[in-house]
């Protein structure tokens, strides 16, 4: 069985951007609404922070509930997984997500500031500065038979695609612009000529781009 | 946890028949032509018959790939299991699906020509002539906490959609018209009654509608 590297759930603006500017603890996404970027997922009955009974059960929530669907694994950049930039003061931080991370597999985290590995609940945090080949076999070795999920940011991802490793992608473009931010790209042609491509409306106003090999 | 019923992937011709006419053990769908009906989720990387690598990992890979998600059991009519009707002379006939079939769950047979359970790999076949909502009941049971799917034919959605005992369904509506057969609706309006109701074309040219309460 052929482990993959997929992509899954990267919300890009209707603009092309893959993060706001000005990421802190305080606006993790910088001047990016993640309410906005996110809505689409959060009406959903699989959304795992949901707190409430009931949610959509259309196709947004068969997107959402793919997010776990045989990942074994997830690769992640440094800015997603903390608003700090520069070497460890402590290890005080230990990730936006509190004691129940929606990850529940080992996380490879891409840093040049390398920390103890941590668990909390089922998912355990290692750091590494390995070049992205490295740290995907490493990622590949730990998901045990299974996928392994490219967690974003964008620009961790631009470095997986320029190394050529990534399978698969599903990048949803919100009905949002933000008219600055980390460009992601300047249209999901950029991708069309290594990739196969479809493009899916979905009825709550975002786009579902699925890409593969 | 609420456990779902959960009709998916049942495949309707663009002319709203659910079956071909004439079922016989040469032709398991009648005067349809289950290769055209099936050849959305044939293409896919997903499909559990496929033998060669590859297949397209678009839309309807997440609609195939997601046929066994969170499932713990089957319910099925006598038709789908079989192409004889009446009493059985004996017990060889053991499904459609050879030595492995594509269930690995329980499944329940609803006839009223009962006959002892079987095991084929990890599926095992019962019979029951128990009431829908009864052989729900025992259904969710075997389940374990996991979904129940109701697998057809469209009789058989029809009796549990009667009885309003069904929480989502995925149609797949295949651009074939076969101009006589079983009718499963005159048109997915007919639904919409009673489901949040979205239709999604893919690309492939089937369109996928999905009912949720």
């Amino acid at each position: 069985m052929t482990q993959l590297l997929r992509v899954q759930n990267f919300v890009v603006t209707s603009d092309g951007f893959g993060a706001g500017k000005g990421q802190s603890l305080e606006h993790p996404f910088g001047n990016a609404d993640p309410g906005q970027l996110m809505s689409w997922a959060g009406a959903t009955a699989s959304w795992p922070n949901r707190t409430d009974p009931g949610g959509t059960r259309g196709l947004d929530d068969y997107f959402t509930r793919d997010f776990k669907n045989n990942i074994g694994a997830e690769i992640m950049g440094a800015n997603k997984f903390s608003p700090f930039r520069g070497p460890w003061e402590n290890y005080d931080w230990q990730g936006w997500w509190g004691d129940e991370p929606p990850f529940h597999t080992p996380v490879f985290v891409m840093t040049h500031h390398l920390r103890p590995s941590f668990s909390l609940s089922d998912t355990t945090f290692h750091f590494t500065d390995a070049d992205p080949a490295s740290v995907l076999e490493e990622a590949k070795k730990a998901a045990e038979g299974k996928d392994v999920r490219l967690g974003g940011g964008g620009t961790t991802i631009r470095e997986f695609l320029d190394a050529d490793l990534v399978d698969t992608l599903h990048i949803v473009v919100a009905p949002v612009a933000i008219g600055t931010g980390v460009r992601f790209w300047n249209s999901p042609d950029d991708l069309a000529d290594r990739f196969h491509h479809e493009a899916v409306p979905s009825p709550s106003g975002v786009t579902h781009h699925l890409f593969w090999k």
